[in-house]
């Protein structure tokens, strides 16, 4: 059993589960090691509370199962069996009393077969569970999005030598996501972003066939899946020349990106960063331009728990890692946002991502 | 009102649905034309019989919601306000007989809200239904799916250029994904699959970094995004030259698919466009190596209904788009699969896919 496995079974008595069936397939693969995509066949993880884990797996991926799987215990149906009826059995016609599923992922469908086949007195909600346990990164976790995160840095650093005289945003964005696949990640973790000149003041803008002039403000957003873990990570160039608001505005959010990163300290509130940054850009006259959170968390999902927006009273812990992303956007001006990922530790603060963050003149 | 949502609100009194509840954002899109990803938030299009449609989307959905939507009569909730209880009021406080929901889409989080605040005498599911309107293309959605065939088509052609000594699977792979994005597409619509020599064999093949040889079969097998429907298309290719062993398989499969598209005829069974194309290969003695079904429903989803293997009954109408794409694979010696995207007309079918499929011998 990974460490993970043994916290959740571990804590099965002081959540008051008798049993709990893990489905979310990212979350099979968190427990036990072993990735799959099930498509619309059954797929899932049971504890039975003092019993060995069981992983039950659609009968084409029992050999992929055996080899990658740290849970030994492994069933197969195939496409004719009913998995809810073998899903009975492992209950030796005993009822459990409160069996937890994942509420939030579980669909409804799912739902009346397994309460036909395992009529449970209760069924109670694990998502807030895994979703407390991903939140603390383990070391090996950690260690993958410090891949993940240099390999992105490396795309960045080489997508910036296809900006030239006569390059779109969107063709800048195929670069990056070719650059992906040729330094090894998986893929993009979420749609890659390029934006020039004024359209850099939408914080959600939609790449597209602008030309990048000079005296443009250009920024990147973006990250990669690889082995499982997303980086993400946004910098913010000047091309040619910034002018003297451009570069107050760069150097403001800049100065709000290290006050956040320096608030992420364990014992702090997850909304203790946000307003740090925020503290750094109001003061600066601009508060009104910084319209989103500062950051979420990180780790197999792009966007998963903590949301780090001002009013978030959760404690910060060692193990967490989120991102810290100000930004600064005036309509009809142009925006800057400066993102890292960072992982806390017993010794504080340490960004993943260590690309440079001085203002940098790209020429065309 | 489009034609999708007045045959859904007109079929509601047969099906015994006194009001339904559209939330897969696909469906919404379907019915209303208002693409959105609503993330955790709530999104939903809401029939009561006999009255206006209501669409409720989250509030800094608005503006585009008013943009794209058919459906005019539009409500909003912020992140505070209980969309369940918006949902309640639509009632006039009476309790709905059968509510209809999308059971497969439907979390069981979102169905224990729903039912609190909405308890209705009974839940049915409405997949099924909305699952055959759509698996009945509209012209508008056939123009869509033929511009997608177009452009991946054109991603194939340009993608050739770059097959060159040296190169490998994975290179190829970012080669075409990048092109995507250059003609126009949205992005891929499943993994970009570039296999070569004897990974041909294997039909759920990862490419890597094998580097194409002369004597190679070269398989690609790719499809795109665009405007919101996917298109799909497998294409084998001989390097250098082709040996007569693979030259006879090649040439059973082209025959295979030719056999599938001409049995793909409205009043047969889907299966039967299966058992066209097997015994094609069953009687070239190669039987044992196409293990896989003929094809599948494509549309908005690169795999939908009709799933088209051999056992399938059910009757082929016109209007309907799906994949013909027979294979065989030798063990140790290579594969070939030839696919093709066929819309059933009242004229017999049509390929929205038109990329030769005669050998092609590349050269490096």
């Amino acid at each position: 059993m990974n460490d993970a496995l043994q916290s959740l079974a571990g804590g099965m008595a002081g959540e008051g589960l008798d049993a709990l069936l893990v489905t979310d397939p990212k979350h099979v693969y968190y427990l036990t090691g072993f990735a799959s995509n099930p498509h619309e066949r059954f797929l899932g993880l049971l504890l039975i509370r003092g019993e060995e884990p069981i992983l039950i797996v659609p009968a084409l991926d029992a050999e992929a199962a055996h080899a990658a799987s740290s849970v030994t215990s492994i069933l197969t149906h195939s496409d004719t069996d009913n998995p809810y009826e073998l899903l009975k059995s492992q209950f030796g016609g005993k009822t459990p009393g409160t069996l937890g599923i994942e509420k939030e992922h579980f669909s409804v469908s799912r739902y009346e077969l397994l309460a036909d086949s395992v009529p449970a007195a209760q069924f109670s909600d694990i998502g807030p569970l895994l979703r407390a346990m991903r939140a603390k990164k383990t070391p090996e976790e950690v260690s993958r999005m410090k891949h993940a995160a240099e390999l992105v840095e490396e795309v960045l650093r080489r997508g910036l030598n296809h900006v030239k005289s006569g390059v779109s945003e969107i063709e800048l964005v195929a670069e990056l996501e070719y650059l992906m696949k040729k330094v090894g990640a998986s893929g993009p973790s979420f749609d890659t972003m390029v934006l020039s000149g004024s359209n850099t003041a939408l914080p959600h803008g939609v790449p597209g066939d602008r030309i990048i002039q000079p005296g443009d403000f250009l920024m990147f957003d973006l990250g990669v899946y690889a082995a499982g873990y997303a980086s993400d990570i946004t910098r913010t160039f000047a091309v040619e020349e910034a002018d003297s608001k451009l570069t107050e505005i760069y150097n403001t959010v800049l100065a709000a990106n290290l006050a956040g990163i320096a608030a992420s300290r364990a014992g702090a509130t997850f909304g203790s960063v946000d307003r740090a940054a925020r503290e750094v850009i109001e003061n600066a006259g601009y508060g009104e331009y910084f319209m989103h959170r500062v950051g979420h968390g990180l780790g197999m999902d792009t966007h998963e728990y903590p949301s780090l927006h001002g009013l978030n009273t959760d404690i910060i812990e060692n193990g967490n890692v989120f991102t810290v992303e100000p930004g600064i956007y005036v309509p009809g001006v142009g925006g800057v946002r400066i993102e890292d990922d960072v992982f806390i530790t017993a010794e504080g603060p340490v960004t993943l991502t260590s690309f440079p963050k001085e203002l940098t003149i790209l020429h065309l």
